[in-house]
């Protein structure tokens, strides 16, 4: 039933931001005759060819020639020797045409002139394994001169499986699974873990240094590539990270889940920021939330990767997060749900009905309410697998369904078992391919032949109960995460905002709502405010980022004599400013709430919504979004954080009005986007209560005030 | 090198409770004859035993007969018929001796006779595999009658190293570790991993259902086991949890590492609290609690079992939770380094000495801060690996030493490099035999000579980082958790705790601080009170459990007059009962606590804390351990709060007497502990400021109340 990567079951993108149609980005697909080069070059030169099989030149070469029933494949080599059977040429120069493709692996001071004589030839592509080169600057201006383009240096190599092109060290299983990685050595790994699952390469491109063509580029190019039907990326830097946030959702919304892997990154630029907002976030916050917009998965290791495109890769993504677990021990079958429960799956009871259909393929001893525990039915009848699955698939509770245990080990124990379980595994792979629910099965066996035809047929089998349910909890995230449209808007310009009074002033102007106030410098002017305020008070030195640190923040005053006392206080001790007297919210129903927008370096901007009030650095209770975000947008990160139930009604108390605070992380997220000078934008709390939200802090960086954010 | 879980490595028991210098519980060990035939009986007979290779009688008595030059084995088959060329006795009656030990694997309408039969012989000791006996009354009745013993019922079987026997379905390979486990598959599955892994078993006893032999009992024998070097133990009840925990602890005091896997066991039994200590407290806090004080880690899985303890097995727990990785990828570094901060493990930057001597061996683009990024130095020189690790491994600098990346793969690349790659890992054998310091490879080879090497040689190698790293964090637990003495206290007996007033009173004979209060039942009462206390106070109806949630408390009474409208409001509302007018601590500087005893049905007494004040649920910020906890241990659970920064100085406030904290976790501990009638006891809040801990209301359930406690 071998179905791979099935577009139809990965749900259709979200609806864009409403108030922009367009993605706003431009990831033109490169159709350049240079670029094609490094897909399908009608010839390839290596120079650099090796007889020495501990060079790179050996591997490189004796790859290249395994295409030469579609392109001519020359070998430079400064002796002239023969080189695995094959003539060389000792010098470029020497070649009977003109390369459209040259590998370049000589040593780094030999680059530039390899690179010269080429370019010279006519050659427009370049794919430079050599890591460290002597003339960094005479390469790049050779490439300028001719427009010619280069992957690398310090490329580990190309393979694409459908035009034999296999310009890289190791073995490629030819397959579906693509794989763009900044590192060549993580891109060789997930390689050689795809093949091991039997899902293959469709193509490889270890971008190297990332010089001129760029691993969004490559991304880009794949949208096409029907070889390829999943994407694997592993991306160290986000240099361009809005542009490959685009140019992976464009993937997805062809219907290629994308997987990513990543390392901390960006972390030095999230270090400078200003605001609270910075030091709740880490960088894989970030990329999380980069993801998200794109509709990808970030996994922590390569093996993760492979094992969820090896699931996703079976019939595609599941409909929910709820899975049955089917175990011919209760031991196992325990286990499993716990692992289960840590991945956020849910192991549902099932339903009376159920339970009793179930029952009829089992005996008394079996327990069915899930996990499922066979006690002894498919040891008796190894068909009862098959029917669990079939009972299960059918009844419409799980969206997907563990097997674990002993299926796999029975041939291996009786071989005249070994038909029996074949059939059974046969069996499976038909109803998976009829009811479409996922099916991965956790054996004890880790190579019997039931276990190698159930990977045949595209069944995920694993020897280790967490790699099985890790790969279901991932693919649950594939299906949550849908992306969504992040877009640039019209340009704004928020008035002054160099103290809290002009913040708040402008920040009202943009739909923010705050607590009524006036600014204040004597006592007859708090004499005049408080007539027009109600009490009780609170006193604000406005030109004070962080006020309560330094005693810049009076609250309670009750009355003018109060406010006034205060006032006079501040201005001894933090002298003359911006002091502004606001009505204090006094609320007890409120939740105190952090929104803050910032722009990061490399991933642009951002939104995050942290809940625990004055300890929200303590709790750590954050989500970020790439900016800017509708309000629905805005509800769903409420919902993930663990203040969620503080803001539905906390231990008798009324919920709060939800509504308006996912207007105000819109609007703040809004803001951010279209006022490019804004560096970070913080309101800090908003006092969000069944009546309304309320900002009661504001903090705006402009960009020229922090060291170069994006 | 091979070193197999050296007992100097593993850190001494932490000294006892200082109320109590006898461990209290009684774990002899069985010694008697009966016992013994369980381990070296001098004679077998398999009752079933079946030419049917799908019958677990075939499979053994094939166990069974590799044991024949140890003793005598009898099969017992009702035709007669040979069985695997050995001849069968139609009846156990016809055996020309009397077994020692019996292993039953008849139908269950079969059971009782042949135990009956057999016990008539004389034989003491059964090993019944069958999993429904019809009746199961009769055969308790003849173990009683006759003073037998008996495995199981529902047994996998047993195995034992050292005496060939070998009564189980499958292949044992001879090693170090014993597993110990309530379901026979899931220790199947713990053997075969132990198998790969190259660690063998050296004792396999399914326990089943325990009708008899206990799994403690079981657990007590391998104390003196001289081929036991660790203990991997499936449980999923605790039935007799404390005598567990006891004999997990004489076994790690015994330089045995105890690795436990479980499932959520004893759920039931926490569902049944009043207090929120129950609410907040999960079956598996709970047995990290008891794995804890047993000195024993909890794994997730049987794979991580086995990692784990491939890893102590080498050279034992590491010295602390740093680790310096070093990788031929920067990829490759970066993501272990990030697995590795998810589990707990530090990944500190390298003093610049240190750089300076790493960096002797390395090319300029090689990176030495940690990770460290061998840059082409290990392709270059396979002996730069062994050189990395010498250097890292003397420096003092770090616990443990990862290779993450192509290790392992040269001399399957490039099979000239075979003998200087196995040279390599020769060295690092010495090495790792010489410093002591743990050496976990991760290779993308999974089985080239290089691996089997490292290997052989006891060094852990993995094909997935995630399994290196895990197994590290799970080692650094081993080193933290040392296990610690647990006894029961002298009684005594708490007084009357049935309102609010009353365990206020009780409790503060046992050294639980609490603000001045009256009880006050009119206004003339209040007068009174209010003349003897300090403002603000607070009212509180008594006899209340949860007193929020019905309004009975009145916080913030300014005076007598409010605290007599206070009280005559909640008289009218509440009716009348026991009121206590009480000085409202104010202090802006406190942390709220919640401090809860309560016996678990399974394990005992244990004691939580946790942070979040009103919305500790919330949070679910809580340590949990076997009561009672001296004050050290007390502060050590604060310590791995969240809330610990709280705690320690938050945002400007100044610090808070923890150890006053402490004293009152402590003592809490011990009267629940001492008061055998107590089932819960909960002080919600404890306010904690720099000036002390104050109890801010008392919750004592006494076991009469609640559901069959323990």
């Amino acid at each position: 039933m071998r179905c791979r990567f099935p577009p139809s079951h990965l749900p259709g993108p979200a609806k864009g931001h409403p108030l922009s149609a367009s993605n706003g980005l431009a990831t033109a697909q490169p159709t350049d005759a240079a670029f094609a080069a490094f897909r399908t070059p009608r010839s390839v030169a290596v120079v650099g060819a090796s007889a020495d099989p501990t060079k790179w030149g050996h591997w490189i070469a004796k790859g290249a020639l395994k295409g030469l029933t579609q392109r001519e494949v020359w070998l430079v080599n400064r002796t002239g020797n023969d080189v695995l059977g094959h003539r060389t040429y000792a010098d470029i120069t020497d070649l009977p045409g003109v390369p459209e493709l040259v590998v370049v692996c000589v040593p780094g001071n030999h680059v530039a002139g390899v690179v010269s004589d080429a370019a010279a030839l006519g050659t427009k592509a370049f794919l430079t394994i050599t890591a460290a080169l002597s003339a960094p600057d005479a390469v790049r201006d050779v490439l300028d001169l001719h427009g010619a383009r280069m992957v690398g240096p310090n490329s580990l190599g190309l393979f694409d499986a459908e035009s034999d092109l296999q310009l890289a060290w190791g073995e490629f299983t030819k397959g579906a699974l693509a794989i763009v990685s900044q590192s060549g050595q993580l891109g060789s790994e997930i390689a050689g873990f795809a093949d091991d699952a039997g899902l293959g390469v469709s193509r490889f491109v270890s971008v190297g240094n990332q010089w001129d063509v760029s691993a969004r580029e490559v991304l880009d190019d794949l949208v096409s590539h029907t070889a390829t039907e999943a994407v694997a990326v592993y991306l160290e830097s986000f240099g361009d990270g809005p542009e490959i946030v685009a140019a992976l959702r464009k993937l997805r919304d062809a219907g290629k889940p994308v997987i990513v892997l990543s390392t901390g990154a960006s972390e030095s630029s999230r270090r400078l920021a200003a605001s609270h907002t910075g030091s709740l976030t880490s960088s894989t916050d970030l990329i999380d939330a980069a993801c998200r917009a794109a509709g990808a998965v970030r996994v922590d290791t390569p093996l993760e990767l492979v094992d969820l495109a090896g699931l996703l890769g079976s019939v595609g993504v599941p409909a929910g997060n709820r899975v049955a677990i089917v175990s011919d021990s209760g031991g196992q079958g325990g286990i499993a749900a716990d692992v289960a429960s840590r991945v956020d799956l849910d192991v549902p009871s099932l339903s009376a009905d159920l339970q009793t259909e179930l029952h009829r393929h089992l005996n008394d001893a079996a327990a069915t309410s899930n996990p499922i525990d066979l006690a002894g039915a498919g040891e008796a009848d190894l068909r009862t697998y098959a029917q669990m699955y079939r009972t299960l698939a059918s009844s419409g509770e799980v969206d997907a369904v563990i097997l674990t245990g002993y299926f796999g080990c029975y041939g291996t124990d009786t071989p005249s078992l070994v038909p029996l379980e074949l059939d059974v595994a046969d069996e499976l792979a038909d109803l998976v391919a009829l009811h479409r629910v996922p099916l991965i099965v956790h054996s004890m066996s880790a190579d019997s032949p039931t276990v190698y035809r159930l990977r045949d047929h595209g069944i995920p089998v694993h020897h280790d109960i967490a790699r099985a349910l890790r790969s279901l909890g991932h693919a649950n995230l594939a299906r949550i995460h849908q992306g969504r449209t992040v877009a640039p808007l019209d340009p704004i310009r928020l008035g002054p905002s160099d103290t809290y009074g002009n913040a708040r002033d402008s920040l009202q102007q943009h739909g923010i709502r705050f607590a009524p106030a006036r600014t204040v410098t004597c006592g007859a002017d708090v004499e005049a405010a408080t007539a027009e305020l109600t009490a009780p008070y609170v006193l604000k030195a406005g030109w004070i980022a962080h006020k309560t640190e330094v005693g810049g923040i009076a609250l309670g005053l009750a009355d003018a004599a109060l406010a006034t006392a205060a006032l006079l206080d501040m201005q001894q001790r933090l002298g003359h400013g911006e002091y502004v007297l606001e009505e204090q919210d006094t609320d007890r129903n409120v939740v105190e709430i952090l929104v803050g927008a910032r722009r990061d370096r490399d991933l642009g901007p951002t939104i995050t919504v942290g809940g625990g009030g004055t300890e929200a650095e303590l709790w750590q209770d954050v989500r970020t979004e790439l900016a800017p975000v509708d309000v629905a947008t805005a509800r769903d990160m409420l919902t993930t954080l663990t203040s969620w139930r503080l803001l539905t009604g906390w231990r008798g108390k009324p919920a709060v009005d939800i509504d308006s605070l996912a207007a105000v992380i819109a609007r703040v997220s809004e803001i951010l986007v279209a006022d490019d000078t804004i560096a970070e934008l913080e309101i800090n709390p908003v006092r969000v209560g069944p009546g309304g939200s309320l900002a009661a802090d504001a903090l705006v960086v402009r960009r020229a005030d922090t060291e170069g954010p994006r």
